[in-house]
């Protein structure tokens, strides 16, 4: 198993204080310490880190907890290996090209036999089920969209989509999942994932895994909104809210814009 | 116009002080200030690090002068912009799976209005007339070998067909270019690229941008064997050799493994 993060703002947003928490549970407060990625992205082309050491020492991730980065989208997670072995080739987040935006991916769970036939649009570069599982999602979309030219789907045209294909993999395990085009970032729980939503008048917030504390209204200006998500709630103080079991939530812009909470394959299955 | 590194060994080598070299021409000992991006190989996925400032004094360039990270193929570029703006997505190396593989690839030149169709299996995120040749590359090569399954082909099958596609867009103007999937290095020069070997007896290095030298005995073992390949030489003290126009290398475990010096439509324009 392993942890995710996401923060999505309407604004160019640094990460280092989530990312300060989060990447202690690489090794320190708990034991996703098979390699971990962070990837900053802002619609075009992301920036994206991997490391197959532990987030909560290794130098490059020191590197960005010091170095404040910012992007509209953040995504990162920490690996506690389960399929396919340690090593960057199986770290997430996973990053492909589709209709000429850059898709980025990671999960949090474990799918039990889920290696459908791959058409060769989008393979996996290393062995475990999560890379797979985006492999077939991208390729899915390419038959719902069509690979060819045009923009990439709008988040109202994607998300009824996904909101279809998720449940065909969540079936098989368990699906926690973060993907983001750099505009939309799209969540889905399956047994743990959090989310809270920061805006004026901002609080200030304490981090679990850390004895650290930030004025958020000192950090952001009064316009600024962000959404974070995370496997498990960053801060004490303030009011993190589950994902039901199957849902889908979509921000843009820093807000929640879309959700559903009953997938009709999984009411069936 | 941009500058182009790389080197291919047969055992994983820090690039450290090639790039302290290097990355003095993105801006202080050299105009190449739009950007710069550096990718670290090894057959599976690499580790790509982008970044739109300067090389020569981008906190992530320091970063990685300091901290050895260690790959069989390393390559680097330094932008000096002609076509697109500046900006992360315009940034080399360029980086698509074909096969189950990562592609890498850089471009120092300007090639005037190619800009062929793309049939969607690869579109560029940015705006360089690089990206696009590059997307193009892939989509002929998915067209010969296939997109599907199977493994990615040998660089023994891979090289005559490149050598024909080669040219096809260095008519077009300047392409002096760069391509690794991590196992081979294909090196294609149009105007101006150099390379040279090191092997057992190493000698002493000096860098031509920095008062820097590095004794190559003392950071390699005997039985390492390495190539570096640059737009212009790196160091004042080694045998570099000037590639011809339309040459095209391919180098494997440190060693140069194919050669050819006159591409037919090339020969023929």
């Amino acid at each position: 198993m392993c942890q995710l993060l996401a923060i999505n703002s309407n604004a160019p947003t640094a990460a280092t204080f989530s990312f300060t928490g989060f990447s202690a549970r690489g090794g320190a407060t708990d034991h996703h310490a098979d390699g971990w990625g962070m990837a900053f992205h802002d619609g075009q082309v992301p920036q994206v880190f991997h490391d197959a050491g532990r987030a909560c020492d290794a130098p490059l991730a020191a590197f960005l907890r010091q170095h404040p980065l910012r992007a509209r989208t953040v995504l990162a997670h920490v690996r506690k290996a389960t399929q396919g072995a340690v090593g960057l080739a199986n770290c997430h987040p996973f990053v492909r090209e589709w209709r000429g935006r850059s898709w980025v991916f990671a999960h949090n769970g474990d799918l039990k036999g889920f290696r459908p036939p791959l058409d060769g649009s989008h393979l996996p570069l290393g062995q475990t089920d999560s890379e797979h599982a985006f492999c077939w999602l991208l390729q899915r979309l390419r038959q719902a969209f069509g690979g060819g030219h045009g923009p990439a789907p709008h988040w109202q045209a994607l998300a009824p989509v996904l909101a279809e294909l998720l449940p065909q993999i969540s079936v098989h395990g368990t699906f926690n999942m973060l993907l983001t085009d750099g505009h939309a970032l799209y969540a889905h729980g399956s047994t743990q994932l959090h989310w809270v939503a920061r805006q004026h008048p901002f609080a200030r917030a304490q981090l679990v895994d850390c004895d650290l504390e930030l004025d958020l209204a000192g950090a952001n200006g009064p316009d600024d909104r962000m959404v974070v998500v995370a496997t498990q709630p960053l801060t004490r103080t303030e009011p993190w809210q589950a994902f039901g079991a199957g849902e889908l939530r979509v921000f843009e812009q820093g807000r929640p814009v879309w959700q559903q909470a009953t997938p009709a394959l999984a009411a069936a299955a």
